[in-house]
């Protein structure tokens, strides 16, 4: 293996300015819940400050070597952009991933997984997106060129024409996977985050893209979000598709220009015209592309291209069904819609907060032709990413992040030093009911005991003392009653 | 972004021969749960027949350039060495995880998780270790040496220094998160797997070591592994360095010596030798040390190092902690158990299969001085790994490795294209109910709609014709009584 003394090189300026505010930053934020992700943007703030370090790393791999017989000092923060889960970030992240797995449960999704490590030629499109720039690739020691995965689609398109003819279709899969971007760093964007994906593959009908839509406002509602704090903004490239047609613009153009277009909004308009104007598309077919992509009404919308186009039947059909699944109150058509992912073929919809805070929560759309890009017979599909930043962020918002508590339903301790092996075995006792039980390990104070049962919430404190024990007997108390009593080991239940 | 086009050189004598192969393998070896990683490991062995393309990388890397106007063929395979998780193996995955969740629950421990990228620099340690040589390590575009976590212990450290005083002590964590390692490929071994971590930090009592051990047999038991099935070896690096201070070999020698002894077993014992006298050890401690090594026995160890020392007392210890917790038949003394992680400084135990089948299922130890060698103060700490793979062989081999079949409890579907919105309304009713419903998204005969049912195993189906609704009413059948009749809408629950 190689190995790089050169990372241990000092920059001390860096090192004097920035590691006791990380450290006071880490230890200040990370107390509550309800902080979530706030402790990595708070310390990627304070890097930004300090603009010289900005995307030159952690300071950990730039720390002094250290001199010979003393300690090598690390970086005790997360490499930048990603997050460390302790115990209370852990309960919110579980707490989330729950609800993801209930609800893809509730629509008889399967869940699977692919590889966090996949091979670089899976995501290298041609349309020029933003997840291409941002791929986290390298060369393993195979000389392969690896990436981790920045989504889970392509995985999901290489498994499905792997399995081949052994799938039943429709294929109703779920995944929540960690995915990453190698992005500059800004408030609220880190480079990795888990990305809850819902697909159906083998479903050529509308129905399809209604199913996920309503996947996702179930969970919502499950989550206690409403439709007057989040919609969805629906279109189809198949908008796109016609006008461009009109104007006989190739087909391999169509990728790009989807591209381009995703960028409304983020860039100024001239840009997207001067983009537009580059990838050789007419002046009158930019001024009329971006007069349809203005269009907000469904039925202004059919005047322009007429009822007879799939892009407007489509539209139709989904809101049509939208009033039977009971989420029309969550959707609106927004011809601006794109999304940012070369593959879409079809449909597009985009979950937003209503009050424009923040970025997109999720988004989705059919992929009718990614398949063949892999060399596969192409099959139907459409599918939706939701990830697990935004959302916190609109919990925290609407002041409904829920605060999860730790939780045991027993504390067992000795009072004496020589009881300890009989505190164990009345843990093991309890365990073997299917009880949780938190062993005080050590022999401590009962007021100790009692600090660490509120720390831990436990339910109930089982203490063996010398004198009970010679009975048989051992202390019971309901911690959160303060009923205390005495009882035979054998009756604890 | 760095495109690089060489990869796509074409190779054909393994394109030709591989693909086929490999493809026919995959589809043959994932239809049942109980091939789980069987799949990956005959793919290895099919690339491995293949001499000259070992560890040359995936086909897909090296697939030939797409011709103009014709489509880039991928390879369907997950990277070597990686795993893909359709449904039957992600539902084995899911039971697996949940069983360790569970038992971590009941000891009270708390879910962590850390990044499954970290700073190269917390891997580098000084002892030689195994680990070291197969770290899956790269520079990102920062700059920055950074490696895929090959095991969980390094982050925890971090994180505990991170948090410092914040943290009430013992902090009893556990987290299940996926490690990597570049190794060569051999059967059963992988270059990623998932690894159920439990750790006590705060507790320098041989107390900590009984509660994780305890922790194992629980998980066990609970899968159906009884003590004639698994045992623990159990030694403590203290043995070693007991027998080393007599001949006043250093402590800065004391990993390496640790990490050499750790390959007894896996390279012929003249090469142990060998590596001891290339670190100076004098020929006269090399052949205690080995002699030391072979006990088995308790009794004999107090014999030659006598019963005032801390390797004998806490062994002692742990074997009476053992009987009162109740996992006596579980444990053995075996005084070549040393693990091969640098950092362990005390007890050390290994948990094996009793017909010395398969490799180690488990390990764990004391690490009191880890933090202090990443520039924190050092508080006790101990703490178990066990993989995801090991397991799983040894429950195929007792024959006790789950099915686990998936499960809905509705099936519903309209038997006329126009009834779709209606049996649409009818699984959002459901669903609001907490029922799973697979909705049958397109029109399809009820012969397809019984295959499906069998398929994702529902436990009724629902259904809407045309005459029925007029009348407000729906089909039922339950599908393991075949029990059949009409209900109203309104009363289905």
């Amino acid at each position: 293996m190689v190995v790089h003394p050169s990372i241990l090189i000092l920059r001390p300026t860096r090192l004097f300015f920035l590691k006791p505010s990380l450290s006071l930053l880490n230890r200040t934020l990370s107390i509550n819940p309800q902080r979530f992700s706030v402790r990595c943007n708070s310390s990627i703030t304070t890097e930004s400050l300090n603009s010289d370090t900005n995307e030159t790393g952690r300071s950990g791999s730039r720390s002094a070597p250290p001199a010979a017989g003393t300690q090598q000092k690390i970086d005790v923060n997360p490499p930048r952009g990603t997050r460390d889960f302790p115990p209370d970030e852990m309960r919110l992240r579980t707490w989330l991933f729950n609800n993801f797995r209930e609800v893809s449960r509730m629509y008889g999704f399967e869940e699977v997984d692919f590889p966090v490590l996949e091979s670089e030629a899976l995501y290298i499109r041609k349309a020029g997106e933003e997840i291409r720039d941002q791929l986290y690739c390298f060369e393993d020691r195979g000389n392969r060129r690896v990436a981790l995965r920045p989504e889970l689609t392509p995985s999901l398109a290489r498994l499905v024409i792997q399995k081949g003819k052994s799938l039943s279709l429709p294929v109703k899969w779920f995944a929540v996977g960690q995915c990453w971007r190698y992005e500059r760093m800004t408030r609220g964007r880190r480079r990795e985050h888990y990305q809850w994906n819902m697909d159906i593959i083998g479903v050529a009908d509308i129905f399809a893209e209604a199913e996920l839509i309503s996947s996702v406002v179930t969970f919502f509602k499950q989550i206690g979000i409403t439709a007057s704090d989040v919609g969805f903004k629906i279109s189809s490239r198949k908008v796109l598709q016609e006008v461009l047609n009109c104007y006989s613009i190739s087909e391999a153009l169509f990728g790009k220009v989807c591209i381009i277009i995703d960028k409304m909004g983020k860039i100024p308009i001239e840009e997207i015209k001067k983009e537009l104007a580059l990838v050789q598309l007419p002046g009158e077919a930019i001024e009329e592309l971006l007069q349809v992509l203005s269009m907000k009404c469904l039925t202004e919308l059919e005047e322009k291209l007429g009822a007879a186009g799939e892009a407007v039947s489509d539209l139709k059909q989904l809101f049509s069904l939208a009033d039977k699944y009971g989420f029309s109150e969550w959707i609106q058509f927004d011809a601006s819609v794109v999304r940012g992912l070369a593959y879409y073929t079809g449909i597009v919809f985009e979950g937003f907060d209503r009050e424009g805070k923040l970025r997109a929560i999720c988004g989705g759309g059919r992929y009718d032709q990614l398949l063949s890009t892999f060399g596969g017979d192409d099959i139907p599909a459409c599918g939706f990413g939701f990830g697990d930043a935004v959302i916190v962020e609109l919990l925290k918002e609407k002041g409904i992040l829920p605060e999860i508590s730790p939780h045991v339903e027993n504390i067992v301790c000795s009072l004496d030093r020589d009881l300890q092996g009989v505190a164990a075995a009345i843990a093991t006792r309890l365990r073997g009911r299917g009880q949780s039980v938190d062993l005080v390990l050590e022999n401590k104070p009962l007021k100790w005991v009692f600090k660490r049962a509120k720390r831990v919430n436990a339910a109930r404190l089982v203490f063996v003392g010398a004198d009970e024990w010679q009975k048989g007997m051992v202390g019971v108390k309901n911690l959160s009653t303060g009923e205390q009593y005495e009882i035979n080991v054998d009756e604890l239940e």
